[in-house]
């Protein structure tokens, strides 16, 4: 069988998986005719969001899959659309097999922890095999298409495939930023919103089904870390197997291994998927009833099968193990032996190429980044650690103390995933050039389908928890719905950290597409991207600046659209007495409709910060300094907004999440407990952690990703034009 | 009289205008016997500090100047110690004649608003004319001593002049990490501890001399922005000075203007010197009776005079304005016309010289730089305008949307700055290159006579209104403080602002020094500063970690360093209970010297990461890859600090100023007033930003030139060895 076709057979079986288990879940018993109820409102809810978020997806996406047809052609047209539907329908089907979870882990808790934990991890790993796989089959089956139907070559001057390559990832992009930041606001504005006007204004408690806009937060809950990060790992998926190909193409185009290197990104992808699937069978509680316990065993499982199956293919792939891979030109691949110095060009010298081994070692590389970055996250997030424990203490001497403590960790928190990804970059370069690099990366993500159902379990727990509460089930319910609600919290934390630091990895790939598309399309242009050259620096800084703009127009778009739940609820109370009186239900479908009309209004300046900031930065230097430099500036926005990004994204998630679980800490009965003076401070930190974890903070993946893509886009309209 | 002669007598000038002002001063009446006492605890306070702070500083600096000479020899020793004696010496006086103009502000504002402004203003003008004059004598003296009667030449292969102005340099960033960041910690420690021993333990007022720790706070108001800014700007002024005379002496060593070019720094910084004294005499109220509109008529005199000023010592050290600058290496200097395309080297290829015009609208660049980024900094922190009133407003919906709408508010505060910055280098870059930079730069830094006379002004009024109030003066007089005391809020923020900008561009001054440098000492290695080489990206990321790491100790440090001071406070009011009856006075030096001692050993492990991390990214990337890839990696690592440290930096000032401002907003009775739950909201952010804008933020500068010196000393130890 041809190597391309196993990886479309392996991203199938993924999708046979999530058919599999959804028909599991869905056949669960689905509680009492009251948890039904609520349930039915969580649902419509999820409908109107996913409807209105749908339509104009749909909308924008024809506007922009026209523009890609008219500058860039047709293939890349159809591939811009096939990654923006295939992502939707991951997140489309991941939230709605979430939103009937939620219902049936509360009823499975009923019987016992283990039924509980199987039910919502079952649920969150379909929406991470469908990510997986689904992303899998979009490059396999078109990369599939265009070589083997189409009859387009690759490594030759034909640039189709390549073209196409980036527009699938754009189309993913496009999903990713509505899921992500649209998602992130619609997410905060509901649960402030619900906040303000039940709690505060009306005096009716948190969970109450009463309030439209409850039920609004508990779809908020599936919007942000099912279809948000379904979305946000299917585009860096994309992106990352995606330029790894395209890096191989444009560098390799002379070696005899070509076929095979061009495959093995997917045969990583598709063996992973199998070994991601048996992992989620040994996700159970051990002796010690440990949740997060068994959440590990499962990922451990993943990660240790998955170094014999990468091995498997690698050797499939190439044959030799041994044989070296060297390109025809040999100034353009990059493998250095060390101490050995770097031509003029900036491109390292060639000295022998590197091997299938040392592409194996880099993909080994991938799978410790990954593991040491949730385990670097765990330690700044987790309860039984310094981190959480000291912002917890910090919390007795008041709001301010603890914001302060907050903060000061979630810059620490920066300091570890940063070491652990230069070390990366250093190690897989030293062994395969910049190639090495993208292995890393495409490794990284080949663990996307485990990661994902970690962090797709969470909300599925979070609603099971909130049904069970307004549901008025037994308490002995609510304690296990809790257990697992807060390993959730734990979940959730980590793949954000994995999600910033794959997206870092996978920007560097896309960054070294962008210089060696540019050599390819202007030849005859000498762009010096030294750090010696001022527009070089006018680039990195401008960079920088774009997450901090993006953060803080996300962090203040929750207030005002939260104002709006406001002004519904209000007018759906008024309108209707029964509501109050609860003789008549509230139209749920209406809040959640007007929330998400709410967050895609905030969203449209900042998405378009990534969209504009590159285009405007070529022409304007282009204007002043001649496209060399317009093109040097526009590398080093690149490469800025990824040193930016890395660290705004890293500290806000990290310290989102310790600022959660300080709280949390507290109301395990320390430092006074629930409802004491430390207590309300640790609310405060954890409202200011919110935008932080879940809007501001993970919207910066796909920004920096876009900002590449729409580089690379530009590159080739300017080259087509 | 010759060039450098003249601008050392220029320097000896603002000497001479500080020691005439501090005897006008000094001669003011220093009020009631209460006030003098008060007074009197405050300088007992003061010297304490300085006592252990210098002890400290000399024991350091004598170990550190052993070092230099034994690496880079004598004259390099030489001047590592007049760097250090005379910054500390600035900042030693202005903090003396601060801690006694204080209770003089007090007592003249018995008399009227626009006696008790001048006297604070004119305290405020002392530190900030020595400032700029022991500078300037520190620079000019030593350059003329080395060419004029020692002998060395510049422009040649002697490198002592160039080691000897940058060793000048590395002394005064000695002195100012420890004003920096130990005096941050210093000061918001003791405002923490008085605040929980006094306020919250003891229960008594917040201003009580009965608690020592409320004289640490006195003190610490005059460490921070009268001792801490001093230093600071001393070190970026003698930098910035030294950087462009050393780039000149590097680039332009060919061509005929040379000596005059050598001195031209020097004598815009004379020329503004004059152009500043001139400015304090207009620092008078007008018939609004605006403070603000006063400091700002003083400073606008300053600026519109050295138009004219810079442009007749620009004629003077050229002659001809229109005569092309070339040198003999055409390849070296930087300047370009537009669209011309770069050299492979990445240094720009020479078209013709520019012109002493070019240089002047360079400098005139600077001036305008500086007007741009005070005025945006007094948009995000004046309680006139949007981001302070958002935060006000925001504090109405408690504690956490406060600080949620701080935090935006602070990021988006980088964005004006940052593209002032942008387009500051890209228009001094099309003018005269590299050089036309190192212009701007100086003539931001010729301004800060003025600029620190502003931000010292600030600690003189904030001390006045707390002697005002423990000395029970009339409610009137209370009332006049407050409002000379508002006003220097925003004097300190903006101050910050443009610390932080003109640090910027200094830095990227001292890595254009770095690189020539390295070509210099290095002329075989083939070092390859390209975003393409990994090594490269491996600096930039390191170093942008360096300023969120150093922020993170410093932020957490004040909390340490406040617990401290709450245990010696119990111990003193448990020794002796005549303390709290009134009968017997506390050891206030005891309590400032421990808060000292404190704050010392807290700034150990953070003022050595930027020490540390040059050398041992370049040792740790040499090991690995070869020299060539160190070098490159340090390089980077300097940018990387720079572009990461700007953002951290300008952030985190103008954040802290404006939600104390947003505090002070509320408290003028507006969104409920003092005591509201909105007053409680923005006293939490308040809090938070104190660290923020006085601790971690203006720290952030000397660590960026700190790390750049080093990098400096490192390429001129590893040559010499």
């Amino acid at each position: 069988m041809d190597l391309v076709t196993i990886a479309i057979v392996l991203g199938l079986l993924a999708v046979v998986y999530g058919f599999v288990t959804s028909r599991q879940v869905l056949g669960a018993a689905a509680g009492s005719a009251r948890m039904q109820e609520i349930a039915a409102a969580v649902q419509e809810g999820a409908q109107a969001y996913l409807k209105r978020q749908y339509t104009t997806i749909a909308i924008v996406g024809v506007i922009v899959a026209i523009l890609v047809a008219v500058f860039l052609g047709m293939v890349s047209a159809i591939g811009f659309v096939i990654g923006a539907i295939l992502s939707g329908v991951a997140g489309f089907i991941g939230m709605n097999i979430s939103v009937r979870a939620n219902v049936r882990t509360a009823a499975a808790a009923q019987t016992g922890l283990q039924e509980g934990l199987t039910l919502a991890f079952r649920a969150g790993a379909i929406t991470g095999m469908l990510v997986a796989g689904l992303a899998l089959l979009a490059i396999a089956g078109f990369y599939g298409y265009l070589t083997m139907l189409a009859g387009y070559t690759v490594g030759g001057d034909d640039r189709t495939v390549v073209d196409a390559l980036v527009a699938l990832a754009f189309g993913a992009s496009l999903i990713s930023i509505f899921a992500r930041l649209g998602g992130g606001i619609f997410t905060k504005a509901a649960d402030v919103g619900a906040d303000l006007v039940g709690k505060v204004e009306a005096g009716i408690p948190e969970d109450d089904p009463r309030n439209p806009a409850v039920i609004a937060d508990n779809v908020g809950d599936n919007v942000g870390d099912c279809a948000g990060m379904a979305a946000d790992l299917f585009e860096t998926y994309v992106v990352t197997v995606g330029a790894t190909m395209v890096l191989t193409a444009l560098l390799l185009s002379g070696v005899p291994q070509l076929a095979g290197l061009m495959a093995l990104p997917l045969l990583i992808g598709g063996s992973c998927i199998v070994t991601s699937i048996i992992g989620t069978y040994f996700v159970r509680l051990g002796k010690s009833q440990s949740i997060m316990g068994a959440m590990y065993k499962g990922f451990l499982v993943t990660a240790i099968l998955s170094i014999p199956a990468i091995y498997i293919v690698t050797q499939l792939a190439l044959g030799d193990m041994n044989a070296p891979i060297q390109a025809g030109d040999p100034g353009l691949v990059a493998n250095v032996d060390p101490g050995m110095p770097l031509s003029e060009e900036g491109t390292a010298s060639q000295v022998g190429g590197f091997t299938g081994m040392d592409l194996f070692w880099c993909s080994m590389l991938g799978l410790a980044i990954t593991g040491l970055i949730i385990w670097i996250t765990e330690y700044y997030t987790g309860t039984n650690f310094r981190p959480v424990r000291s912002i917890a203490k910090s919390s007795e001497t008041g709001h301010g103390t603890n914001v302060i403590q907050g903060l000061a960790i979630s810059m620490e928190a920066t300091a570890l995933p940063t070491l652990v990804i230069v070390a990366g970059i250093i190690i897989a370069y030293q062994l395969a050039g910049l190639i090495g690099i993208a292995y890393g990366a495409t490794a990284m993500l080949a663990l996307a389908g485990m990661v994902v159902a970690l962090d797709a379990y969470g909300p599925v727990t979070d609603n099971a928890g909130g049904i069970a509460e307004m549901a008025d089930m037994d308490a002995s319910v609510r304690e296990k719905t809790d257990a697992l609600d807060a390993v959730g919290n734990t979940t959730k934390a980590v793949t954000k950290g994995y999600a910033i630091g794959s997206a870092g990895l996978a920007a560097l790939v896309l960054f070294a597409a962008y210089t060696t598309d540019l050599a390819h399309f202007f030849p005859d242009l000498d762009v010096d991207f030294s750090l010696e050259n001022p527009y070089v620096i006018v680039g990195l800084l401008l960079g920088a600046l774009l997450p901090y703009l993006f953060g803080s127009m996300g962090m203040t778009a929750v207030g005002r659209a939260a104002g709006d739940v406001v002004k519904d609820v209000r007018e759906q109370f008024a309108a209707d007495s029964g509501i109050m009186a609860g003789t008549s239900k509230p139209d749920y479908a209406r809040t959640v409709d007007l929330v998400t009309k709410a967050a895609i209004k905030e969203m449209i300046v900042p998405s378009l910060l990534p969209v504009l900031a590159p285009i405007v930065v070529y022409f304007v230097i282009t204007l002043i300094a001649g496209p060399q430099n317009g093109f040097a500036a526009l590398g080093a926005l690149l490469l800025g907004v990824i040193v930016g990004g890395l660290f705004v994204a890293l500290s806000m998630t990290a310290g989102g999440g310790a600022w959660d679980n300080a709280k949390k800490y507290i109301e395990d009965g320390n430092h006074g407990g629930k409802g004491s003076e430390a207590h309300k401070a640790a609310v405060t930190g954890d409202t200011v952690g919110d935008p932080y974890k879940d809007t501001a903070g993970p919207a910066v993946n796909p920004m920096i990703k876009i900002t590449n893509i729409v580089a690379l886009l530009l590159l080739a309209a300017l080259a087509a034009g």
